[in-house]
C-alpha cells in the first residue's frame, strides 16, 4: 500500500490494521503530551482544491501530533489563477521535498492522476461523488469501537440516508460496512439514487421511517442545498417529510442505536432535531476518531517503524 | 481561572500575577533562544470570525515561543459558509483535541457562549464591544513596567480619548487600570460616550486639551472610519479638531508622559502626528509586551507547572 | 552581509560562499530526517504584499527545515485594508521579535525602504521589475552544478528569452550570471526590452531560434499575459512565432543544453512544448534547488556557528 485513494484499494486486513494502529493513536491522544516523534523530519503538504476547514484541520492536527512538518496549499491562493496546469502545481510542491500530499479535489479521479506526477504518497481526501477512503475508515472505526465488535460489523445494520448519488461519503463508507460483514440500507430519494444502486449490495428502502427503529446505525448525509434548486430534486419541505431526523423520528431509533453524520451539518435539512438531544449520537465522536484514524493512516504510510515507536512520548 | 473572558472575571491579585508571569517572557524573549517547552504538546486553536491580523500573529506568537501547536481556523474559510452553526463549528474543534480557543467574534458574548460547547479553555481575543481583556492586560503591563509601579497604578492619570462608546479596549482598560489604582479621564464626544458613563467611575473631558498636558499616560483609541459616515458623529474634520492628537498637542504632554495607541492606527485620524516623532510613544513597546503577557495568559491558563519550568531553556 | 535586497549586493566571494552552502543543504535534504536544529528558537515571517504560493512555500520549507518558526503575513488579510500604513505594519511585525522578514511587494524598493523600520534581516523575495535576489542564486547554483563548474561559468553561454523589460527575475539572473562568467544572451521584442540594455553588457538577439541550437542554457521567462492586451506588446500568436519554444525548437538544443523556467509556466505561452517532453529541463531542479539555496541564503544571514552545525542530524 502505497497510496491510499480509494477504500476498493484496502483489503479488509488493511482495514483492520489501519483500525488496530488507530486504537494506538486514540491511546496517544489520551496522554498529557499527546504526542510522538514517529513522522519527525516528514514534510506532509494538504493540497486543497476544494475549500474544506474541517478535513483540512484533522489532518494537519494528526500530522503535527505526529511530529510531522505540515504544508498548506489552497488552490485560492495558488497560482492555478494564473494558468499553472495542475501538473505544473503537483511537480513544483513535490520537488520542494514533501513525503505526503492530503488531497482534495472536485474532479474524481484527480489523486489517481496525480500519483504519475509525483513520488510522494497521495492521500484522497475527497475527489468529486467518488471516494473519501479516510472518511470511510473513521466511519467504521466508530462503529465497530461503539458496538466492541473490533474486526467486524457481521449481524449489524446501518442505514445511510440521503443524496447517496453524489456523495463519495456514501460510496467509501458502503464498500468498507459492507465488507467488514454489515447489512447496509440505503435511503434516498429516486433522483438521488444511483443508477446501478441494484449492483452496490444494499438494500433500497423509500422513507426513513422504514428503518429509523430498526438500524444499530442511522447515517445521515449532509444534503447540499444546491442541488434543491434544481428541478430533479424534490423540494425542501417534501423532503424532509420522507428524508430528514425529527425529534420524533430520533426518539423511535433503537436503545443502542446510533446517528453519525459527517459534517458540516445543515440544521433544519437533514437533521431537524438538535443531535446533542439526541443521547446515541456520536457525531462529535467521529471527529475525534477523524484524528486517531488519520494519525494511524499516515502512520501506516509513512512511517518506518513498527507501532513500538509509538510507545514513546514526551519528545516532541 | 479556567477562561479569560472579561477582565471584570480577574481579581487584583490575578492581574498582578499575571503581569508578574510576563515578566519571566519577557526575559526569555530576549534570550538568543526565546522558546521554552513549558506547553510543548499542547494544541492552541485561534478561532477569528473577524479579521485581525495583528492580534492573531501576537497570540500564534506567544504559543509557539511555549512549543504549543497551533491550529488557525478563519471564519471566511470556514463551514459557516455553508449553514453550520457556530455550536457546530465549536464542537467540532473541540472534538478534535484542542486544549484553548482564542475567539475572536463581532457579537458581545460569544466567548461566554462558548464556555458551554467546550471542555477546552476559552480566551476572548475581543467581543462586539464588550471586552478585550488581554488587550487591557498588555496595557497595563505597559504603563506599570513604564513607571516602574509594578502593582500599582496609584496616583498615575491615564487619559483615553476617542470612541469610548464602541470600544472593548475601552471597557477592559478602564476596568483594570481603575483597579490597580489610576485616575481615568475619558474624553469623547458626547455621541460617543455610553450612556451609563456616570457609573464607570471615570472623570469625562470634552476636548484633548484639557488632558493633554496634565496626564502621564495619553490612550488614543482606535476611530472607526466607518462610523464617521453616519449622522450621529461629528464630521471628520470637526472631530480631529478637539480629539486627534496633532505634533501640536503632543509637544504639550509632560515629561515622562507616555502616547498609546491599541493598534492598527488610522494615520490623519486620532493620530495626525507621526508617532516616531512623540519620544513619550510606547505604542510599539504595546506589541513587544502583547506577547510577552499573551505568553502569560497562556501559562498561567494551561501551564502544570510553577515558573521554575520557564527557566529551562534550549529545549524546544 | 545583513539583508539581501538585491544581487548587486553579493560580492562574487558571498555568491559562491551562499553556492557553497547550498551543498550542505543539498545534503540534509537527502537524509531520512532532513531537518536541522541551525535556526531553532529564530521566528522568520513571510510578508507577501503579492501573491506568490510557489515562493513562499519554498522560503517557509527552507526555515522549518532548520526549525526555524514561521508567521505567515499576508496583505489581503492584513490590516493594511484598514488604512494602516506600510511602515505600521512592518515595525509592528518587528516588535512581536521576528528575526527575518521576507518581502515581496510590487514596488520597486520597499525591501530597502523596510530596512529604515526594522532590526530584523530583511530578504527581498521580489519587489516589482527589480530584484528577485534568491532566484538568481538558486538558478545560478542549478547551473554551476549542472556543468560541474562550480566557482564559474567562464566559457558557458545562457539565453534569456521573453518580457526582459518588465522581469525582477532577469535583473538579477543576467547581474549574477554575468559576474560569473558567463556570456549572456537577451532575446525579445524590441518593446520589451529596457532602454538601457547596451549598458547591461549582454548580446541582444531578435528570435529565439538565432540562440536555440547555440548556447548552454536556454531560461524562458513566464509571459504575462495581462501584459499581451496592451497596444506596446505584439499579439499573442506574433510574439509565438517568434519567442515561444516549441516541440521543434527544443529538439535544435545542444546536446547537454538545459532549459530553465522561473515558473509558474503559462503553457501554450512561452512553452509550447510540455517540459516533460524536454530531456534537457531542469525546471524542477531549479524548485528542488531553491529550497536548499533558500536554507543557505537563511543560514548565512541568521545562522551563528560554522557549517559544521549542519552536521547535527535527528534533533529537530
Amino acid at each position: 500500500m502505497k497510496h491510499l485513494l480509494s477504500s476498493h484499494d484496502l483489503s479488509v486486513d488493511e482495514i483492520v490494521g489501519i483500525l488496530d494502529v488507530a486504537d494506538h493513536m486514540a491511546e496517544i491522544n489520551t496522554r498529557s503530551l499527546p504526542k510522538v516523534p514517529a513522522l519527525r523530519g516528514k514534510t506532509i503538504a494538504s493540497v486543497f482544491f476544494e475549500d474544506s476547514t474541517r478535513t483540512r484541520l484533522s489532518f494537519e492536527t494528526a500530522a503535527k501530533r505526529l511530529s510531522a512538518d505540515v504544508m498548506t496549499f489552497m488552490a485560492s491562493s495558488s497560482s492555478l489563477n494564473k494558468g499553472e496546469s495542475l501538473r505544473d502545481t503537483i511537480e513544483t510542491l513535490s520537488a520542494m521535498g514533501v513525503d505526503a500530499m492530503v488531497i482534495r479535489h472536485k474532479s474524481s479521479g484527480v489523486p489517481l492522476t496525480m500519483t504519475q506526477w509525483t513520488d510522494a504518497v497521495v492521500i484522497n481526501a475527497g475527489d468529486g461523488w467518488h471516494q473519501h477512503p479516510t472518511q470511510g475508515l473513521l466511519d467504521a472505526y466508530t462503529v465497530t469501537r461503539e458496538f466492541g465488535t473490533k474486526d467486524s460489523l457481521s449481524g449489524r445494520s446501518i442505514a445511510i440516508v440521503g443524496d447517496i448519488k453524489h456523495s463519495r461519503v456514501a460510496r467509501s463508507n458502503i464498500d468498507i460496512f459492507r465488507r467488514l460483514g454489515a447489512h447496509v440500507v440505503v435511503v434516498a430519494p429516486p433522483a438521488l439514487l444511483p443508477k446501478n444502486i441494484e449492483s452496490w449490495g444494499v438494500e433500497v428502502r423509500n422513507t426513513i421511517d422504514d428503518v429509523v427503529g430498526e438500524v444499530d446505525a442511522l447515517y445521515m448525509l449532509r444534503m447540499q442545498l444546491e442541488r434543491m434548486d434544481s428541478s430533479i430534486v424534490p423540494k425542501l419541505t417534501e423532503y424532509c417529510a420522507l428524508y430528514s431526523l425529527t425529534p420524533e423520528r430520533a426518539a423511535r431509533m433503537g436503545s443502542g442505536a446510533i446517528l453519525m453524520h459527517p459534517g458540516p451539518i445543515n440544521r433544519g435539512v437533514e437533521l431537524i432535531v438538535d443531535p446533542t438531544d439526541v443521547p446515541g449520537s456520536r457525531i462529535l465522536k467521529q471527529v475525534t476518531n477523524g484524528v486517531n484514524v488519520r494519525m494511524a493512516v499516515l502512520f501506516t504510510l509513512l512511517g518506518s517503524g513498527a507501532t513500538t515507536v509509538l510507545q514513546q512520548g514526551g519528545e516532541s
